[in-house]
């Protein structure tokens, strides 16, 4: 008795595995992807699933804070487990206990010093819009319906302003801490799919809502508010009172998560 | 007092007009389209929006009785109303009493003869099968996931033998009477985008579940479980028990409804 237990004293502890998940969610039913008292979050009803799958309280970190009402196809979320749940089998068990709108694409074993949030070298999110007179049964929640006309070749014009090295505190939703404005965006464009008007970018990183005032901001530049200018305009000065709305939650999709 | 009474009594009643609706929905939260007692149906909600513009008791009638679970672009749906509120309004105002998940396209006047159901001339189906090893959140309630690889050579094939005119019977689920199983198919083709495999058919009319378990068939062809021949030989023979499952109503769509 006296050695079995001196032996599990001293044994070593049960090595802890880093595990990486990409996470796709419908946002609609969500407050965003932050654990919130009171409101429902998709990092709760993932924590949740990963309670019942290995016993464990996991609050698995995410790549980014999504909003409440944004998509996502490729969030990534990291984890440490003491379970010896094979890596790659998370993904079809999470799958069971997850509810419809969330749902894991894959589970993979992460370096140890892997972490969802700050490995993370750029994002690709998208941005959709359903520029058509009437609403939209099987677009809703899944787009911005804009009905006026968008003039797209100015709004083009302006997304081109974005692509570079800024300094981006102008598209910086106000109370935000940051160390840095600046960032580097790699990829920005506006692509057309019937009544879909569809923005894509990529960069080393995102402000809050930054993606939402830039596609506001178009949008206004699209409905003949502002001259592509403006966008160059705020750049340069920093100063957020020229612009445009902040855009709904519904159309923006965090498509991608980059690592090395 | 006499004369007034008379003169009403005399006078011709409200003419009635006949409105055309094209009706677009995410059926995952309905029984079908059809009204029935206990049970959401998208005809309810159309019927109730219509009392709420028009004070009439008004149940339009539906071109496609859509399934649970199925979707339109296209439905098209005609009724009569005494009210004086101009055709192509009741989309707008039709829209802001609808809810998130059903929306009107288009509404304009028709001729006194039309009748959604009675005067269509033919149907565009489109299905939507997802087929990767995961379950997809966004598209939860809007495909058929199938999991195993699918042949779509050999389903590619089979669907060659649905175009023409053909006896049906055997694809169309038991119990269903109808005067003749006849029916002419124009387009039965499957495409693909990425992970997506979609399959569009046109055609003057389809039996009941028809669409749904021609896609149930060909997935079984896809499978390995079939050759493509057994789509021919059960249009020959006009025997069901040969024939594969019928397919989910989520991966369906009404895309549009034809009319002289």
């Amino acid at each position: 008795m006296v050695s079995t237990s001196l032996k599990k004293e001293c044994s070593e502890p049960e090595p802890m595995r880093n595990i990486k998940l990409t996470v796709e969610y419908d946002g609609s039913r969500y407050h965003g992807w932050q654990y919130q008292e009171n409101a429902l979050s998709v990092q709760e009803v993932l924590s949740k699933a990963l309670k019942r799958l290995t016993g464990e309280d996991i609050i698995p970190d995410g790549a980014g804070r999504t909003d409440g009402g944004v998509h996502a196809y490729g969030q990534v979320a990291s984890f440490r487990t003491a379970s010896s749940i094979p890596a790659d089998k998370f993904m079809v068990a999470l799958n069971t206990f997850l509810p419809d709108d969330v749902s894991i694409s894959s589970s993979t074993l992460a370096d140890d010093s892997f972490h969802a949030r700050f490995s993370a070298k750029g994002k690709h999110y998208r941005y959709q819009i359903l520029n058509r007179h009437t609403r939209s049964a099987l677009y809703a929640n899944r787009v911005w319906h804009v009905r006026e006309h968008l003039d797209v070749d100015a709004m083009r014009q302006a997304a081109g302003y974005f692509i570079g090295h800024h300094n981006f505190k102008a598209f910086c939703a106000s109370g935000h801490q940051v160390k840095t404005f600046d960032r580097t965006v790699y990829e920005s464009k506006w692509s057309q799919d019937g009544d879909l008007l569809i923005f894509d970018t990529k960069g080393d990183g995102y402000l809050y809502n930054m993606v939402r005032i830039m596609v506001g901001t178009m949008v206004d530049i699209g409905r003949g508010r502002f001259s592509p200018r403006v966008i160059e305009e705020a750049i340069a000065s920093g100063e957020r009172n020229n612009l445009g709305v902040t855009a709904p939650p519904s159309g923006l999709y965090l498509m991608e998560v980059y690592y090395d």
